[in-house]
């Protein structure tokens, strides 16, 4: 792309870093700033300033926070001995929008994955067993993405919280509603075979 | 989507207001930010700042600028006599990236449309006449896209240029390189057959 401005070029440029815009994408980005009200432009820039400036991490979840502390944790109407494990930020907030949680979170901010070079001193761990023993937690939810690595990690946290009596368990897995049986996996499939509920359950959990 | 941060908040808000970013891409780019150094988040969020005080229109061409001239205007490399017309700065990056115009500009900032409430005046139609009178221009290249509203500003422009001496062109159409003639639309196809041209051009210009 050549440019007739060296401002709009590197706004492009500065556009085009963030993770799935390319350059013409940019150039639609920078475009519409351009015909925006000045105050709205500023008032942007200087929120992106402040994420690098004033975006800290809660001490007792390591969930993304404005304070020590963060609004989940903070939260005294939320059951403080029910955590609920989760990979990363995103988890928390899609397990958020289903409004059918009320207890609180641990972010472990990864997933043991050997391949990749993460083992288990590169998470959280050792904070959610200390929290766990400290707090006397009654129960921890394991809600990790159902795959090799997730597993993994339940398997090895959950060796770590035996000496606790903590009850332990994971979110259930299954056909996804609205899904249809001959798509399934087999694994998938095997899986929701062996953890067959009652249908009693079945009904009042939809 | 609920947060734990107030600030985390506002900058999905900020960054979902763009065209074609949706609340969970906002939240990618978001999370893509907070992991970078604060340096490269400080650069960014200054140029979106200069964005909305430096930006400036080029007198004479009206394609965005950082001076009262644009750096394709102020190439005197560039034929100053051959004027190319187009409806945005999208197209003049579109035509630059080809590489094969030698001429400047002039950005109309939008075209002819009564349905949308658009008309000669709302568009920098007297600019280009004044422009060409006094800059003596020799050619004007129309390369507007190739439909009603396009056609009714080449004509209403041509018009007005008519007590010029200038020549006046618009870009060829025709069967697009790839393309397949059996798919081609009747209006397309007929021009083609209209303005054919001679083999021996035909394989110089490509």
């Amino acid at each position: 792309m050549v440019f007739s401005s060296r401002l709009l070029e590197d706004a492009v440029n500065e556009f085009s870093r963030l993770p799935g815009i390319g350059k013409k994408t940019a150039l639609r980005l920078v475009l519409h700033l351009i015909r925006q009200e000045e105050r709205n432009v500023l008032q942007f820039s200087d929120t992106i300033a402040r994420l690098s400036r004033e975006i800290r991490f809660c001490k007792r979840c390591h969930n993304i926070s404005d304070a020590d502390q963060c609004n989940i944790c903070n939260n005294r109407g939320r059951k403080q001995q029910l955590i609920c494990v989760v990979e990363n930020l995103r988890d928390v907030i899609a397990i958020e929008s289903t409004q059918q949680f009320n207890g609180i979170y641990h972010v472990l901010g990864g997933i043991i994955s050997p391949l990749d070079g993460i083992g288990p001193e590169h998470i959280n761990i050792d904070s959610l067993v200390n929290r766990a023993e400290k707090e006397k937690t009654e129960e921890i939810i394991f809600a990790l993405n159902p795959n090799i690595q997730g597993d993994t990690t339940i398997y090895y946290i959950s060796k770590k919280l035996k000496p606790l009596s903590v009850k332990v368990t994971a979110i259930a897995r299954g056909i996804a509603f609205g899904g249809e049986l001959e798509y399934a996996d087999e694994m998938t499939l095997a899986r929701s075979i062996t953890n067959r509920i009652a249908v009693e359950h079945y009904i009042t959990a939809s």
